[in-house]
């Protein structure tokens, strides 16, 4: 019989539970056996006196394997690349197909958007047809056949810390770094992946908003993954303006195809390439992430990405005609536009991330709880971005809603998104490092 | 509509809530609008993170007020003494009526013991006929007519606070001096009193095992007493052996009895003068507290506190024999005894009142959880403390209960409790100091 109390005392004191105690404290806790006011307490205090290496690792192993868990054939050790979530940020689209084309096995699970965020399910479901709720089945055998699958995550899946999420959620405790990592890799590990590449991303529009905060949580999840036999990298990255050009279900794969296709803006296909490197670098298809960032480039403007992103949705019965996947026609968006022109001449000196998110949400493009519905075509498209010169009357973003009237609740919130300066800024960097088992490294 | 999330988050943080939120926060919780973890999860960040003098001010006041009050007439403001918690503490048998035999107005709201410390409405209990849940009415009809009266905290009374009591019990965040110190005085408001003496003991036998941790509370007593305009003062007295020769609570009505009747032993005899003349000092009847403690022991050499209890225990329906109140006569204990001896010759270096206290709880005289009943013929005679020398074979104890079985499991914890080494040991000083508004006086 698992004792809650004295096990709450231990961590509030600072103090270290042993495996064998943690393991039986989840199993408590997801059999229902535990009251939620203790485990929220619990919560609160990992908050503040956080977890010992060897709770981290005792704790994520017993959520990862708390319910079901996907197996792959002994000898394919599948990669899962992970957002820790952003705005316009449609690279899974790209460097899942990129990355298999290349030669890594890809088993992708993925999340629907929620607050400022986007969610891959959701971009997903803006294509006809495509089903992202694949069986374990299905999903192993894709990765097998094609080389890559994403799926919605099932809540079969390490069920235990969705409930820990849950509570999480509704206790102020979602914050901590240990509890996110063994929430990321918990999650990575019962989907079958033993290679990871996290993107941590940083700034207005993401969940860590320091530069020292997105390291500290890179290097717990890329400590923890090495600890427990995983070779694993993460890539921080700057999330202060959207990435792209286009924020939204529909519209950001429309993007996607088109960096795919070799084309769309620089900095989502310059991130594109160093994560799928990254991927190609942890799944030892390339001896280096610079060699892996070549292969990819490589694939890229040969087009092998696109071919495989064509074989993966139609595998997972999605139906995209052959003009929208060859650039001449795009998925459509809203049928509604408005306009949010330059005030003033200058320079953009901000285009906040996390504000241009909240106009997608308010458009309809997003959710508050969970059980929102989504208009995927809703849209913002962002015309300028930090460090662009415009003239007064120029158009900084256009946005999209199938609702003439939620344009107009929306555009106060777009307009706060953009700073205009009178002197000229930089163009701030993408990438700002790599975070490896042997340290950090900027780039 | 109070929102939950951001108030935990300001916490959390490190941050204060407004009055108003506090008192929004407490309402909510006692009409049971919020749910059991998200205030588990507060009182955890408050474990780390404390209440600002505004928070606790505000706390406690919506405590107070959050179901009926006692009020008494005008001009009459009762004066209530608390003690933390002790092994043997009987005083508030022999200081209340000492007090109101002085001139006090005492207005006792007492509870029961819990763990390894007594509680005085237990003690009561073992008076026969003695009522310990007086009405309202009766309990201020009754400081008016006889001076004094004890009585168990009625559930009407700072509901709230029961409530928020039950969920730090299962959560672990007993152990915070802010909710400590919102506990008792929220109890002491809603019973009318406006006059304070705090027994804040430290060492084995104590809630707050170190000095410091004692002078935490005790400060935090008194200056928040001071705040909301109530005359307060802490003794700060040593806990490590239990108090006075007895433990057990019909045992210590007995030696309660004798401590009124000019007898009894002496550390008990001063602790009881000492609190009476502070509970004197801040009802007004003297002007310090030395001339308090003089009033009190010239009160005690009168039998003045005996005959007042005698009223009062005889108003609250309470009786006991004249052989009784005159000393010729105990009331009886358990039946079967055993004795404890040393095993070799010495001096008692250490009795350690905690373990004497688990001692009494293993005899069937306390509660390890709220619902256990009591046998208060049970007790644990404790013959030789700390600084005494003894003879191999000397008794220690004898520990009496109303079942010979029982006693043979109790003989090794007490057996435990003492400690005899070769070297003469120091009576330990009984009160350390006064906490006081003006701040800490050591004796």
């Amino acid at each position: 019989m698992f004792e809650m109390l004295p096990f709450l005392e231990t961590k509030r004191e600072g103090g270290n539970a042993s495996p064998e105690s943690m393991r039986e404290f989840v199993k408590a806790y997801n059999a229902g056996e535990l009251p939620d006011y203790q485990v929220a307490a619990w919560l609160m205090a990992v908050f503040f006196n956080g977890l010992s290496q060897e709770e981290l690792e005792a704790f994520t192993l017993a959520l990862a394997y708390s319910g079901k868990t996907v197996r792959f054939p002994e000898g394919l050790l599948p990669v899962d690349k992970h957002s820790t979530g952003g705005v316009g940020d449609k690279t899974t689209l790209v460097v899942v197909p990129l990355a298999a084309a290349c030669g890594a096995k890809v088993a992708k699970l993925s999340g629907r958007g929620l607050g400022f965020t986007g969610g891959t399910v959701d971009k997903l479901s803006a294509i006809p047809g495509m089903s992202t709720e694949l069986s374990v089945k299905e999903f192993v055998d894709q990765v097998i056949s094609t080389g890559c699958a994403v799926s919605g995550h099932s809540k079969d899946l390490a069920p235990a810390e969705g409930k820990f999420y849950s509570l999480r959620d509704v206790t102020a405790t979602v914050p901590s770094i240990p509890l996110i990592t063994s929430s990321i890799l918990s999650k990575k590990i019962a989907g079958g992946a033993r290679r990871f590449v996290f993107d941590v991303k940083f700034g207005a529009g993401a969940f860590m908003e320091t530069k020292e905060r997105a390291l500290e949580l890179a290097g717990t999840l890329v400590e923890l993954s090495t600890r427990l036999g995983f070779d694993a990298v993460a890539v921080l990255t700057n999330m202060e303006q959207p990435l792209g050009h286009w924020v939204g279900n529909t519209a950001e794969v429309n993007e996607a195809i088109e960096v795919l296709d070799g084309r769309g803006p620089e900095d989502t296909r310059d991130l594109c390439v160093e994560i799928t490197g990254a991927m190609l670098y942890v799944s030892k298809v390339s001896p280096t992430i610079a060699e892996g960032k070549k292969t990819a480039a490589q694939a890229l403007s040969k087009k092998l990405g696109l071919a495989r992103f064509r074989e993966m949705i139609e595998k997972q019965g999605g139906r995209l005609d052959e003009n929208i996947l060859s650039g001449k026609k795009s998925l459509p968006l809203g049928k509604d536009t408005l306009e949010v022109r330059a005030q003033k001449p200058g320079w953009v000196s901000s285009c906040d991330a996390r504000l241009v998110g909240e106009t997608l949400r308010l458009l309809g493009g997003g959710r508050l709880k969970k059980s929102d519905e989504v208009d995927l075509s809703a849209a913002v498209e962002v015309l300028k971005k930090t460090g662009d010169h415009v003239e007064a009357g120029d158009v900084l973003a256009r946005i999209y809603a199938s609702d003439e009237k939620i344009l107009k609740i929306a555009v106060p919130k777009i307009e706060k998104a953009f700073s205009i300066g009178e002197e000229k800024t930089q163009r701030p960097g993408l990438v700002w490092g790599i975070r490896d088992a042997r340290g950090f490294h900027p780039l």
